[in-house]
């Protein structure tokens, strides 16, 4: 029995479990894996103390802070134990009115829990996208922007992240397209559109919608309709990025918690207190208007404050 | 004309400035001094990314991100400017509608206005306490602890502050008398609290007030009361160390802001919007339950995209 489980291992969920070692409540931190959307990230300039840093940095800088209260590598000292490469599936109640957790390997109990799973990807859905994924579609820019040295590239998206994923793009590509659905560039760095729409190397395709990715073994073109003219036009193209959104990884709640209604965990953003008593939610699995780092690192230590305190009134 | 005008260095107010930034506002961030309540702690080790510094140091990190940002040191690609060394005195409306702020030194006019002054010390008031201030009373652990090597110092006040300050102390002085005004440890750290319980250099007193602190050209003896059998007792002590609190700079806002009991500004959590539109604040001086570095450095960032999207609408 667990004083409390964090589900998830991106910013939200590890500052938690670095709170609530601290707290010296028994903790168990369970995740698939580590790092989160963060993982996607070129340079994140924006987590305060930290500038400059590849995703895959900051969550090394992450893990590293993690593992000093980790129960093994303390000696002891703290009470916290991780495990990787676990997908929660469910979480109910037991008999004694204990929180149950299942995962795809065992079954945990806890007296509180944090969600802080985050969101994933949207998935492209146009004819061709699913044929061609891992053969010139990627969802990861950090992973795959290397490969394309040289070659054209379309990102389809241009919010933050597809901004970041064309901003990459330029350091590699040797032509870069945007497809914005919207006429104007949105986002949270001004600068950043300043800077696309300025190199030579990117187009920006503003009131467009992707409508079929072609190829032969790899994908070779992309056609997208122009949505003033309804015009389809065909681009020659070696590597798609789609950047299209994500979705919150909160399916395994279902029975339990209040969402709002694109799947969000609603809480109380004081304290993180999910609907039902107990049960606390961070970063960007939840109803938090803006999805940061530095605010999901924020929030998972409210939530762990809450849970000690849940914990010491009950 | 600001668009933003960010009152606080502290990390809420750094964290703002840098969003500002980086969504290309006209901002200004104009602050007493840098790093606030943070640069009287030792060692923090619960900013996710960065254990184990000074708070100095971690100010000094802050800093260096800030200057990033900075009109001058970016070559004018963002358009933020700082001012150190004013007090904001008042803020108000001009007859055009538009905030206007005083500070000891000048006025200014802004659109929105960030507010992330935080809290102060709460001063000790009895017998002594002002006259000896600088005189052995000391307000600053971190500028003054390693003054008292091979001391007898107490420590007033037993919270997370109180007690990171007995456990600094253990590293010079000779003996760390903590007087704690409840039966039991309390704070964010447990861990902390047992090291400190079982420390051979420090003496914990429960259920105590002080109540007369005395001597020549220094301190030199602490009266306090047991609170249980209403005794007074003297110690022995070349140094005392005031942790009783803070209080939130937000004095200045009297007129304008919905503020708690504790003189607290009211925020809506999940945007940091205070009672009067355009006005948002951050970290310490809100009503937000916990008080932590990292929790402050989130809604700095929160406030600065509600500021945006304030501006961006209007």
């Amino acid at each position: 029995m667990y004083d409390l489980l964090i589900i998830g291992g991106g910013p939200a969920g590890i500052s938690a479990a670095i709170y609530a070692a601290r707290k010296k409540l028994k903790t168990l931190l369970v995740t698939k894996s580590f790092g989160g959307q963060m993982m996607e990230a070129y340079q994140i300039d924006n987590y305060l103390g930290l500038p400059g840093l590849l995703g895959v940095e900051l969550n090394q800088k992450f893990l590293e802070h993690l593992k000093r209260f980790e129960k093994k590598s303390s000696g002891g000292a703290y009470d916290l134990e991780i495990k990787e490469g676990e997908t929660v599936k469910k979480i109910g109640l037991n008999d004694g009115g204990q929180f149950e957790i299942k995962t795809d390997k065992n079954v945990y109990q806890a007296k509180s829990i944090i969600i802080a799973t985050g969101k994933t990807e949207r998935k492209l859905n146009i004819p061709g996208a699913k044929e061609f994924e891992g053969k010139g579609i990627s969802y990861c820019p950090t992973c795959d922007a290397p490969l394309f040295r040289d070659k054209i590239v379309a990102v389809i998206g241009a919010g933050d992240a597809g901004q970041d994923t064309a901003w990459q793009l330029t350091n590699y590509a040797r032509k870069v397209y945007l497809l914005n659905k919207y006429p104007t560039m949105r986002g949270d760095n001004m600068d950043l559109c300043e800077k696309l729409e300025q190199n030579p190397k990117v187009t920006i395709l503003s009131e467009v919608v992707p409508k079929e990715i072609i190829g032969e073994k790899f994908v070779n073109g992309l056609i997208y309709e122009d949505k003033r003219t309804k015009e389809q036009k065909k681009i020659e193209v070696n590597g798609i990025f789609v950047q299209i959104g994500s979705t919150p990884d909160s399916f395994f709640v279902n029975n339990f918690l209040k969402c709002n209604e694109i799947g969000e965990i609603i809480i109380d953003h004081n304290t993180c207190a999910a609907s039902f008593p107990g049960i606390f939610a961070a970063g960007d699995v939840t109803d938090s208007l803006e999805k940061q780092i530095i605010i999901a690192a924020g929030e998972g230590a409210k939530a762990a404050l809450s849970a000690y305190k849940f914990l010491r009134d009950k």
